[in-house]
């Protein structure tokens, strides 16, 4: 049977082509514009026909965050993959697997000690492993600082190691925490001349350091210049969310996920339709709380995905959202959403949402719905 | 291979066995003592061998939140379950096919235009459904207040309709804000007196009503009489988690749920240690935030599973959790958990975090370790 919006089953992660489409084409626009390779983030999707239609715009290989989505998206045909978390040493063995199989997988580190352990465990069983060092250009997670001493000593672990010191890679994620466009310029900047100085520097040590990556989406749409940049990636942009809406870097008609829901009850004299999209459906984000406008769990929209300015998922249980007005009680919440009304949720977090859904289903602009499985768990 | 918690690829959900049936068997044993039968919510978990132990238990039936947990846990061999979310008209047929299957599935409702809906499927398709009035007694979510006359109308149009009007149901989720055994003990005789007024109420009104369920997991726990109930649920007791911890009915050691992590890297100036749990393993839920205790996304253990005191996981990007003193730095954070080390973490809130994983990794006393697996999605 060929499913709609009004034969789906509820809860269902709604994932607008049209909206998705044009999202993949301004990244890959942007990313040709400022004259760099783009490697898209899948950890957003975990899905094969997402990744075709970035791929299928220009993107020249990918980005994971674990090594299952590296198995899967390998499974798929994509061989050029960075895994841009860093290396734990008794994951060496799987990673080698891969690049035995023809996965031309890069890994990262940010620590002597890594580096030492791939060199060990490169030297143990005959190969060469291509790596990149991960450099902290905004404090906000893991690698080191473009200026430190260790970026050397690593880079020197691994060349000498006889590893293939392929370059370096920064991700200004603290870029989520931004909402002007002068604000997320200047990190892109701060990104881009901290990757580069850190290139450098290991050029000028003799290194080789071929790559330099970078990319948030905030910042990979805001950059003015990425002068010494070989490679953008970002992640998020593919379906966008309310957090990047709070951002700055989208509106919520080009935000292409959302939760298809039902209307299960009420509780009128509190102005509360009860709906099936709980936490289960929409997750625990509440990454909009501390934004200059806090979504709740959602934002409702009608049927055909146009914002109903106010109305919010205001709590959530597993199986229970509460909707309500974000402010002020709607004395006629039962005629506006009669048990049985569809309706649908932008989420505040499209990685977080996606990731409690088995599928994704993909609404092409005649309404018809394909299912796109996505895979789960590590 | 038989895994271990040196084996297993992390971040992977441990259940410790001996705390879970512990866990099971208070629970029971407070249900046998209250004189009422025990219904577990099988939400928390999805799993099959957890379920079967909660059964073998002495456990009467099954509490479900989804459809396809009906499905699935009748497919099992569990025939007697509750779905005690309000029915929704669309699902009416899945219901339908599952009690024709041979599943003595009860349905919920707490609206006339809900009950209408039951009747008017029913007589349809020659079926009588088995349907319960969810009350409403502590304001948290859905369901009728005891002294509402909506409750005598839902209980005439579904017996005059011809179907089985099985009793009533609440459960007092508001609970999980409290945290003095007084103040739980208070809510839970509230919850019983108000299940209990709407059951003779219907009753006074010449309607059947022989099941009075009631329950959550601080209530069941701390409730001193069930005088007028039949039916004792309750979820998250069968691991138990931080925010339950922090309720004041567990104490972190019969905490069964940890997230097995590796330490991945290090920023040292900061205090931190970076682990391969983000929030994709703990999920996003911050439940602790705005308890008494904020553990940040979780407390970190050893690989025993003894409490590290002061450490938590403040900070968690998708697959990056960071580990620090949760008050302070830790100066010597890089050689008190170098890279490789394993750790595990309790988990705010463990239906959340559980629903993040394929499988659960069940721990033995002996140290030996199964995967068991759970079910995802709707």
């Amino acid at each position: 049977m060929q499913n709609t919006l009004l034969t789906l089953d509820t809860p269902a992660a709604v994932v607008s082509l049209p909206r998705m489409q044009l999202n993949i084409e301004r990244m890959q626009r942007q990313a040709d514009a400022l004259g760099v390779r783009f490697r898209p983030h899948v950890k957003t999707t975990k899905c094969a026909e997402v990744v075709a239609a970035q791929c299928a715009a220009g993107a020249t290989g990918i980005t994971v965050s674990t090594l299952k989505e590296a198995d899967q998206f390998f499974g798929h045909g994509v061989t050029d993959i960075l895994y841009a978390v860093g290396m734990a040493p008794h994951r060496l063995g799987h990673a080698l697997d891969l690049r035995q199989r023809g996965c031309a997988l890069q890994i990262l580190t940010d620590s002597v000690e890594g580096a030492h352990a791939i060199v060990d465990y490169g030297h143990t069983h005959g190969h060469v492993f291509e790596v990149l060092i991960e450099i902290d250009t905004d404090g906000h997670r893991s690698g080191i600082k473009p200026g430190e001493p260790a970026l050397l000593e690593v880079g020197r672990v691994l060349h000498e190691g006889g590893m293939q010191l392929a370059g370096v890679m920064t991700h200004a994620g603290s870029s989520y925490e931004l909402n002007t466009p002068a604000a997320i310029a200047a990190l892109a900047e701060q990104e881009r001349a901290g990757s580069v100085l850190a290139a450098e520097s290991l050029r000028a040590a003799g290194l080789p350091c071929a790559v330099v990556s970078v990319g948030s989406t905030p910042t990979a749409l805001e950059v003015a210049s990425l002068e010494g940049v070989t490679e953008l990636r970002a992640g998020v942009y593919v379906f966008f969310d309310l957090v990047m809406h709070n951002v700055g870097v989208c509106s919520t008609d080009q935000i292409a996920l959302s939760v298809l829901t039902t209307v299960i009850g009420h509780q009128a004299d509190k102005g509360w339709a009860i709906v099936d999209a709980g936490w289960m459906a929409m997750s625990r984000d509440r990454g909009t709380a501390k934004q200059s406008h806090d979504y709740g769990y959602g934002q409702v929209c009608s049927l055909d995905g146009t914002p109903l300015e106010g109305y919010v998922l205001s709590g959530a249980n597993q199986e229970h959202g509460i909707l309500s007005l974000a402010n002020g009680v709607d004395g006629d919440i039962v005629t506006r959403f009669p048990t049985g009304t569809r309706l649908r949720i932008l989420p505040n977090h499209a990685c977080a949402t996606g990731a409690q859904f088995p599928a994704y289903e993909a609404l092409a602009g005649d309404g018809t719905v394909q299912t796109w499985e996505r895979f789960h768990g590590w």
